[in-house]
């Protein structure tokens, strides 16, 4: 069900840079995704069933093979923590993520977490193991979802992890981002990448979002939410600009855990330029890691000692601005590519209004006429 | 079946204080209990079947209303983070506890979390809410414990918070504690308090623990560990002194958040007298809410700001005296009253020897003759 | 000398709001300064001396009493820890600041952290004070500074403070921000407030920043840096965005410490959307603290608790709305009114070129025609 | 003046283990000081002047070689923030230590820094360093030594470093503790190590503490300052047990910026083992950092990267309790060495009885008879 629904329910809208908006000044990957990350996949599972139900799973795969024998090092950084997040202590202390990434909807993590659980349990190899840190975030859907229903069950999630694939990645009302609403209209899923010119190293950084979260708008500095009047703050709006942001950055780049968490902290500040404000209501968390093949961190090993090629603190500012622009467009795209949606108690969430958008954004130079 | 089990099951067996063991200078509560904190409530749920299930849920209920409507302050501290604490992030961020605390095992977490999602959702008064925010700890029972069977249900965790009650606690080989080992000796649950001499403001502090872990251990100072040949570092044992120590700090005292994040990184100071060295493999957190009445935070209020009346810094020193030695105290306490266990594969944990212990303390004069 | 070089030194340029630029969708406080926050005052030495001295000393005083016999609320939040700020450590335990805060370049600090220590030990009332924990924060002006000369002494330390008033602040190249640089272009003091409207609690929130850093300029989303061909990344410049930004939060809400670090990492959010990018060489870094009058922590008190009424959390996305505003526009006016310098090794570091500036906030309707 | 003074000052009183106190079950390095991790050197310059005058300076240095050229992997932990260290922000976001550690009294802190500063600036080979991050703490010796008059010169930081030094460490009143009061009875300077058997790598671990806190009292876990009636909490005895204690960690372990922050964190596990309780009024911090040849951070690099070869985290847990071990018996050094003081105000501060103290430990059986 997952992988075609989603493609479909994409389709019509396009991503924000085929309408000419181009964020930031370096070059993207090849398919301007989290995936251009070697070993990086994408799986979702969407879930849209009568009239309440909107939701979803998204599994980001770290690398193709077994993460839990081969882990990566990664990091967890907190922009705000009115969330639910699991497994981010062990992330912090250890410097290592040992599962897939799990998205889903808030009161959808324990089920998310089992499920995470079982599958690294029954993979092979992991027999013996006893111990699993899955790491599962979550936004909050329950406007256009019956979030109290718990819709999400174990099966769901093992489909997304069996769904997740390299190459492009649906974005939009799928997965995990199927019932999310982003300052005011529809929000969902996004992503969008870097590629370092090789004067400064040439690595690639991927970022993937699940957004639902508010503020006032802006798309590449324009200000959108405003042209649209809609944003918080406004008095004719009752926006409460709380929700979430899951913010997952992948990267090839040889980085320990101390700085992924300082490349995690920057995506917090490719959402402000959103126009996001981490309001008192969110869960905005970054989850950053390396899936450079040289870093991997074996479960079980006889060597006491391990040899690492690692990036100097001096190599690091380049990635952190492709970590800020690649944010800022990875939420951008999932604006562009949400479709309007009802849901529990004929709930409407419009999708951002492209036509009103481009003209706002012409008017502005984004898009240049 | 959980309340009964667990008295039959440590009756046989005297808490330190009955063997003249006093640790620390200061007066403990009227049951030396976490209970001794006004409205905190204790469950457990103990899984004895067959040859390998030993395992268990213990609830503890910060005050008698509904959490929820009426969260408490709350912070959290990460000795060692190679745990799965659920719902760490949003105590630290919003500085308030909004459901009972569950301990478990480690690959029950997701199970707990879904049960204490659905409990908050079902209870009185909170049929509008769409997220919560369960706090679930756990430690690696696997030794004795069919861990991967993950035997933990929905149902024995509600049936953990149901038994819920004030006054004595069980200790030693219960809910949370049934399968657990502390210092190459039968580990479990164990209890202690502090109440502050009224010139140091009268306050009670309360500890409960969940004690697996290592170390060389010792009792109110006495080189136990040492003196039974047992212990991390000695050339005859491969212990890897790690597992994990969840501790709960309740107190009555009118402190915030900020103020109980430092007194609950002085349970780790508790831990330490014990001998425990938060182990690479450890999983230490310590859980500290206020159970004040004057500072509930209601979930909804018409009113923007909220009158607390809060205790200074300069008087939190002895506060954070009374975690240390509670810890402690709650520690052996655990240690004491947990009771040889055979499990999984025919595991056989030894109860700590309380005849050559008590002949060790006695040495020692910890124990006076 | 200080406070009347200042003055002629900025007179000729204009702030970016008498340009028309009018960033965010809260109103400003009366003086769109920091000093808009009651009892907030601001003191500049302004150090031009020779060829090779442009350095100085900004002071800012949280109320107009004694600071260390009525602390303020207050909180740290590092964006970026490549800096020197001193004091962080028990801002963040205690909760509160006790001295003004000092700016000054990267080798003064020890300096004018004695003399914090000594201004306090001579206050009046403080004649038993044996314990000072001065906040001193800085940047690196050594581009255009003889930094090695270490020019800055306690004299000029205790002028800034004698100096401190209300109301205008002088901006630009005046105090510590005599010999900065800001994305390539002359940096400085700026300053910037947001009163909220009253049904957000009609609080008022300043800023006040010290601006040394790098990235991609963006003035209210123009992309002013790339328009200027003067960019991190771009293949003409060999820009390290290296530098820093020190970020002064004061709001007369009634925040304790656990919010105002919330709001002091709203800071950096800010920054971003100026197209700071936080670089690995640079010390961002935000002090937040309540001036309100009713949550003063005396030094000493004979009651062992105080009674305070603060903000509820549901009512902190409005301040952290203002924090990105204000520290966004205090950017950009620190640019705004920052002269062309020349100072050692005949290095010269020009002005924002305003002409070419406002003709792309014009084409990109910043700045409406 | 110092080195010499320093010697004759500590002769007379045997350091624990010279009584047969034997802390923790592992061996201790050649000197069982600080300087048995190769490289790292101690210098003290006490100062005792007139009456009143009872105060000094410690210096550590990392390695033998410019330290700002060659950084060492670094961490700082804190355990209770009532405290001045400067530089921990730097240490904490790069992961490395550029500078020696230089301890003293709270109110030297701004002048030890402007001279580490000043000796950093004027190294061979730093001729045109314009940044430098100067570590240095300090604990409150104000009851014995005239605080207030700071008497505390950049000449004597610099004698400090100068007179560094491998070998034998002086211990007690001596350097930063000549001043100091430690569970109300004469603190100071002390020191220890440990040497991991080869099974566990082989590995030192050296620590040198400040001791200027309070607690209860316990050496090697027999109860003495409840023996001395001379304890925190005692009605006898208005001790508020506030002070500092600065830990200092080095090692030879190869062990990056994260694993050393985690060992870190257990120098306050040691701390605790002795009955400090970390009260308010603490500045508890541990500086580790490893001296590992290997490991070293060119301060500038060709390469963009860096080989380096790091110890698992599998492999920390016996390096923990090395640390745990070394700083108890560094700390009961300290008041083993250090000799009854009179000074400010005809204050005395008695040393540590030792008769009543061997008396106490063998009761206990910590010394056998």
């Amino acid at each position: 069900m997952a992988g075609i629904a989603s493609q479909a329910w994409s389709q019509r809208r396009l991503r924000a840079r085929e309408y000419g908006i181009k964020i930031g000044v370096l070059p993207t990957g090849i398919h301007n995704a989290i995936t251009d990350v070697a070993g990086v996949r994408v799986g979702h599972v969407t879930l849209r069933e009568g009239n309440a139900i909107r939701t979803g799973v998204t599994a980001i795969l770290p690398h193709e093979g077994n993460v839990f024998q081969e882990k990566v090092p990664a990091a967890i950084y907190v922009g705000n923590g009115f969330g639910k997040l699991a497994g981010t202590t062990q992330v912090q202390e250890l410097g290592n993520l040992e599962t897939p990434i799990i998205l889903t909807n808030t009161l959808g993590v324990g089920t998310a977490l089992d499920a995470v659980v079982g599958y690294v349990l029954q993979q092979s190899g992991n027999e013996q193991v006893q111990s699993v840190n899955a790491v599962v975030g979550e936004t909050n859907d329950g406007y256009l979802n019956d979030i109290r229903g718990r819709h999400i069950t174990e099966a769901h999630v093992r489909e997304a992890l069996q769904e997740a694939r390299g190459g492009e990645v649906a974005e939009g009302n799928v997965g995990a981002g199927t019932g999310t609403v982003c300052f005011g209209f529809k929000g969902g899923i996004g992503t969008s990448s870097r590629r370092l010119p090789d004067a400064m190293g040439g690595y690639t950084v991927g970022v993937l979002v699940q957004t639902n979260f508010g503020g006032v708008l802006q798309i590449d500095g324009a200000p959108v939410g405003e042209g649209l009047k809609q944003y918080f703050g406004s008095q004719h709006i009752q926006d409460s600009a709380d929700g979430s942001c899951m913010i997952i950055v992948a990267t090839d780049a040889p980085v320990d855990a101390r700085n992924l968490e300082r490349m995690a902290k920057r995506g917090i500040m490719g959402l402000a330029k959103t126009g996001g404000i981490a309001s008192n209501g969110s869960g905005d968390y970054v989850v950053a890691f390396s899936s450079h093949p040289g870093l991997r961190v074996p479960y079980a090993s006889s060597d006491k000692t391990q040899a690492v090629t690692l990036l100097r603190n001096e190599e690091m500012s380049p990635l952190f601005m492709a970590i800020i622009e690649a944010t800022e467009e990875a939420i951008i795209n999932s604006l562009f590519k949400a479709e309007t949606t009802e849901g529990k108690e004929q709930h409407v969430v419009e999708a951002l209004p492209l036509d009103k958008v481009i003209r706002i954004l012409k008017q502005h130079r984004v898009i240049r006429k």
